[in-house]
């Protein structure tokens, strides 16, 4: 296969690793955040200057960007940048930064597995949870489509959400899942990373049914492995500190009056 | 990293592809049969057979599957066996497939700007689409969510469909997309036959827009892109055979009232 200037593309792990995101809430972001915080690795996060993050998103997204000599342009943040790499699509992100900083395999049947688990967690869970206050256009405001926004959140709260809990629940209860609370392995992998930071935000989308789901018991290991991350001391100091963002705008809103009846 | 049994897993290309899918219409197994019809490598496909795929696919799926020794279980087809290795998700399917029959370099930059490019359509304009005929839930018949239908294929049309496409324009745009007409790079990779195929599917549900899309002359390169892979021997071999199935249900259905204004 010929890569374009592949060979020139400097990724080695000398080069800092970049992330450029929206300030102002966790969103998609944190996933990587969460990513480098738990391996100890340093890592640039550029949402912590609110005025340069909004500008340097925007110079990237910009229509006007048709990438460079080693990159296509990104279509949306998180964006990530690493020496002369510029990739975005959280789960092509993780799948580039897990490996290097210990929280995945290098090669093999776990690369696959890994990322068919994160994937479903982002093209599932979160898609839909984002849709249940856009559920009509993302152009419009939220109070604009409310009626259908309640009229989804139903579904999404009976039939979605418990699909979603119940599925992580089968990959924890498969032989995959190896000893310790892990979805895959013996060891933490961004995928568990991955799964506590969207029981996370649905927590605070959607904390009646979230508690609902923890009260049945169907679902233990997933709330066994949601604190076990928790409690890891590099994200236990990470969710402490002033660099973890409160829920805002983004995917994750909590707005009550979805979650009535 | 400690991984369950993958020593264990066999994965040498002696092992049969088998592509475990609905059958009775092209749905997202689609982009992996046309990797394989492209690459004229020899594949299983059950949907050949639809008794056979339903109940296949029904046990795949099925909440008492909880995977094997080698095998978290998957969520939704369509599904890929290799040997003991089995995966779900298209966009990890291709990931794991395309270096394997030379449509995707096995290492480098490429392997994450393909995944990204990949992913923007799956996780994006293919999602998106088959929201236009099921926004609120997709336990719903589209009659019941027919006006919300209506609504949102308004701005989908007018915001969404010009997004994707332009996106795909900037892809073919940048100087990472070399000679040729293709995304990335100076030959063909799995991304373009993904395009392709949304593109293809595209215009089965919305004609009349996507007419109005490669008339406006801003997306030449997309359409472009479309006609050269449609014209490879292989791929139009198949097209032109019975294992092409014809647009059905699934993600790309045609209700023309969705088009009116």
């Amino acid at each position: 296969m010929s890569q374009p200037d592949s060979k020139r593309v400097k990724t080695d792990d000398e080069a800092p690793y970049e992330l450029i995101y929206w300030p102002g809430f966790p969103g998609r972001g944190e996933f990587i955040r969460l990513v480098f915080e738990e391996a100890g690795v340093p890592y640039s996060d550029v949402a912590q200057n609110r005025d340069q993050a909004v500008a340097l998103v925007l110079s990237h997204i910009s229509t006007d960007n048709n990438g460079d000599a080693h990159n296509p342009p990104p279509l949306a943040p998180p964006i990530f940048k690493h020496g002369d790499l510029i990739i975005h699509q959280t789960s092509t992100i993780l799948l580039y930064v897990a490996p290097k900083v210990g929280l995945a395999p290098k090669e093999g049947p776990g690369v696959y597995h890994l990322n068919q688990i994160v994937l479903t967690i982002f093209d599932g869970l979160l898609i839909e949870i984002h849709d249940t206050h856009h559920p009509i256009a993302i152009s419009l405001y939220y109070e604009d489509q409310k009626e259908e926004s309640k009229n989804k959140s139903k579904y999404f709260i009976k039939e979605r959400l418990p699909k979603y809990f119940g599925y992580m629940q089968r990959v924890l209860d498969a032989k995959t899942s190896g000893e310790g609370p892990w979805l895959y392995g013996d060891s933490l992998t961004y995928a568990d990373i991955v799964l506590f930071q969207a029981v996370d935000g649905t927590k605070h989308a959607f904390p009646k049914s979230t508690e609902a789901l923890e009260k049945s018991g169907k679902y233990d290991g997933v709330f066994k492995l949601y604190e076990a991350v928790k409690e890891r001391p590099n994200i236990s100091k990470y969710l402490q500190s002033d660099r973890r963002q409160a829920y805002s705008d983004g995917i994750w809103r909590h707005y009550p009056e979805l979650e009535e009846d």
